[in-house]
């Protein structure tokens, strides 16, 4: 189920996502929320820090669980602006993230295409918001890209 | 096909895993190798750090990419003394890892058990080197445990 406030932190993701295109990073951005406060925030550093394992989520995972002072983020909502990749679902399902929404699917790398799930059972997931602002925002940097 | 310097590296991985026993960590280590000069090592620090993501693997990933100034691994190896969870085989395959050896098998939540492959294409795998050892280390840290 989608709530009122998915856009508007989804937004905040968006944020991020813009801060990756400005550093010329593929444009993914995330947050963590924890009762209605942002404890953690990433968006992808792969090409600054020359590290394949520096994702968005990954980021926001490492912020979130810093500042939670535990590994486990059971009662927070991650919003990511494009369908996370099986590195992040994997690390999301560690996190025993509680909820985990996000805008544009994946097809191709996304972690829904495999099986059995790679997220923790009790994991909530919500696909769609704001997806078309999400995924143009990678699609645009594509297309620069080959220009 | 296992190699004669594979259960030399495999022994730099569990030196890495006990360095993680002695720190009341799950004791799974890691090291990468590049043309016979290894350029990574990590061992889990999930507790220490309280970070999810701090596997063996990424930390030795991330300090190979970092010593290779790439973000690519295509011509090394990867030791590790447990079979990868799929975050990190998600890891390895957007590192493209050359090659991974592992130990132990993970029944549980190893790479293999999902589908398509969370691997790179390309990435050859070799599973079972000192795989006793590497496997009663873990069992013998929960067995600890539970006393």
């Amino acid at each position: 189920m989608i709530m009122e406030e998915d856009e508007r932190y989804m937004r905040e993701a968006l944020r991020e996502a813009r801060i990756a295109a400005e550093e010329d990073e593929v444009p993914i951005g995330a947050v963590v929320v924890c009762r209605s406060r942002i404890i953690g925030r990433g968006h992808n550093m792969t090409e600054r820090l020359n590290d394949p394992t520096a994702h968005a989520e990954m980021i926001a995972i490492t912020a979130a669980t810093e500042a939670m002072g535990g590994k486990y983020l059971n009662d927070c909502t991650i919003y990511v602006t494009v369908e996370p990749c099986p590195m992040c679902a994997g690390a999301l399902a560690w996190a025993q993230m509680g909820r985990i929404v996000y805008g544009a699917l994946d097809p191709k790398r996304g972690f829904s295409l495999y099986s059995p799930s790679l997220l923790h059972p009790k994991t909530v997931t919500e696909a769609g918001v704001l997806a078309d602002e999400c995924g143009s925002l990678v699609s645009e940097f594509f297309r620069n890209k080959r220009n």
